[in-house]
């Protein structure tokens, strides 16, 4: 969901940039820019498609469920499955290539007309029933066996489209039935971000041999004020990395994702600035096959359009190596727009 | 210019796709879309800033002006210079390291606050004076010596910026003045864009074994009725490039701009499929350098922020090597909004 998640805009709230970055807080909000908004309004139609383009040639994603559905067929085959939010259909169609007996693929957007003109291109409409509306909505003849869904948002939770999912496992998986992915953890590491660093700020400072810093400053500070999804090095990585939050997608509650929260003890590696945290999230998808299938975003895996959410600290900190840096960290959903999480971090 | 230039939209109206592919009238013309209006409406200061850093960042661009002003200060010492459209400032500042007594750096957009802080952190206040204005509106107390200005746009033309440039020479140049650059050129060339063909075309045809060729059509569909400003590699060119037009800016008239017109003959190169046809520029900075100094936008230079425009046929038309393509190209300014040109080439 590249085109439109990327047009969101963070608000950072410094305490004070004149105090000790170890005493930094930062809170980051989720808050849809006026072109977001505008694009929302002007529902261009390849603006769409370029977001499910983006999506399908997303190779770790498409990966890791046609891994999955073949690699465990045998919860397929014969079974009813219902694909939460389907897009083009390319998870109903693995699922009926799979065997299954009935695939319900629900599809909100227009999007569902081409989900429908593919399903038929490729022979299984006899199999696959598009259903155009929101899961929550649904009502089907009979409960499922199977839910399979590529509802994933930036670190995991943005656009929080994992409630639909619940929705749809309270009301329509029979018991015993399972969902696909089972199980994901968001990651969380502070980040020196050398690399951005020098390309924004020090790049300025000698620009064909004048002084352009300012020009850089309020680059950095239009930046760092921004969620920053970028693929980055894990060699940014100043620490060993923690898990953040473990949540299984078979008995989550919506209540459990209203707020998240933990506090943190980082050893730095090495002696850096520290720009911030970057959050990332994997999935598991192994079910029963003989081997792991996980679906891993994190900057060591090979790159997914998911990249990494970097949270600037609005200063880079001297940190050294060996130094504990600890934080208490929170995801607060919106309480007006369920859809959007504020991130804070406070030492 | 790229945030806000990239943001147009061509029409693509194609005779019929049943005809001859040889003849295939395609004509194209820009429109701003919704999502360019909006931006126009809510013109975020960084969305602003980053144009101007993507221009700054771009080497070519760059190196032609420092270039041009650094072995030609001869012409810049002692004398009075006029910065049409000045943005950050970068160009005053060039000239104003030559020697200039006197530099007019005229800007009609929020960034002349940018431009008057980096001209001061750079201690050249007293050199440059900076007039937030439309430089039609701009009047002088002494006519200058040297017109400097970064008014291109894709394939030359594109926003029509060349007007302003035109407007100044006439008004405030002195007789015998200088305008930098001093000529352009537009080349057109048919290409096959095959990298293209296959990314779009054949990616889909075979997509994790179902046939996905209706995401591609109507990708292709959409990226093909709007212009392609992407750079294209040299080995996309069908046949060797022409000169669609050769612009000398010290002495062409608006009235020559209005509607630009060429009769082409292409030898094909080699058997292939015509996507269509690219166009982009090359401007003249040598001056009385010892050496020419020429900022060139084409596929085998160095990239900049140009790229090139590609106008596609709507089809792959099959040609053979040796054959001739003959087309007619115009390039027609809008009525209504002369920053918008019309391209179009029949056959």
């Amino acid at each position: 969901m590249e085109a439109t998640r990327a047009c969101t805009k963070l608000q950072l709230l410094l305490m004070s940039e004149e105090e000790d970055p170890g005493e930094v807080q930062v809170e980051i909000q989720d808050q849809p820019s006026a072109q977001a908004q505008a694009s929302d309004d002007y529902f261009h139609s390849y603006s769409d498609l370029s977001v499910h383009e983006l999506m399908l040639r997303d190779q770790p994603r498409l990966t890791a469920y046609s891994d999955c559905i073949e690699k465990n067929a045998h919860l397929f085959q014969s079974k009813v499955v219902l694909d939460v939010g389907c897009g083009t259909g390319i998870l109903s169609l693995f699922a009926a290539r799979a065997g299954a007996r009935k695939v319900y693929a629900v599809e909100a957007s227009e999007m569902h007309k081409k989900a429908e003109t593919l399903i038929k291109e490729n022979g299984y409409s006899d199999t696959i029933e598009i259903i155009h509306d929101v899961v929550e909505n649904v009502k089907l003849p009979e409960k499922v066996d199977v839910i399979i869904s590529e509802w994933m948002g930036f670190y995991l939770l943005h656009e929080s489209m994992l409630a639909s999912v619940i929705d749809a496992r309270e009301r329509l998986l029979k018991e015993g039935g399972i969902v696909i992915p089972s199980t994901g953890k968001i990651y969380i590491c502070p980040v020196a971000m050398e690399h951005f660093r020098k390309q924004h700020v020090d790049y300025w400072k000698a620009y064909h041999g004048f002084d352009f810093s300012s020009i850089g400053d309020e680059i950095m500070t239009a930046k760092m004020s921004t969620p920053f999804v970028e693929q980055i090095s894990s060699s940014e990585l100043l620490s060993r990395p923690q898990e953040f939050t473990n949540i299984d997608f078979n008995k989550v509650e919506t209540a459990e994702l209203v707020s998240l929260t933990g506090d943190f003890s980082f050893e730095v590696e090495r002696t850096a600035q520290m720009a911030g945290f970057a959050f990332w999230f994997d999935c598991d998808f192994t079910l029963e096959s003989s081997f792991p299938i996980i679906l891993d975003t994190s900057p060591s895996s090979e790159p997914t359009h998911w990249k990494q959410t970097t949270v600037f600290l609005g200063v880079f900190a001297d940190v050294q190596k060996g130094e504990q840096v600890e934080v208490k960290v929170t995801m607060q959903q919106d309480d007006m727009n369920p859809r959007h999480y504020s991130i804070s971090i406070q030492s």
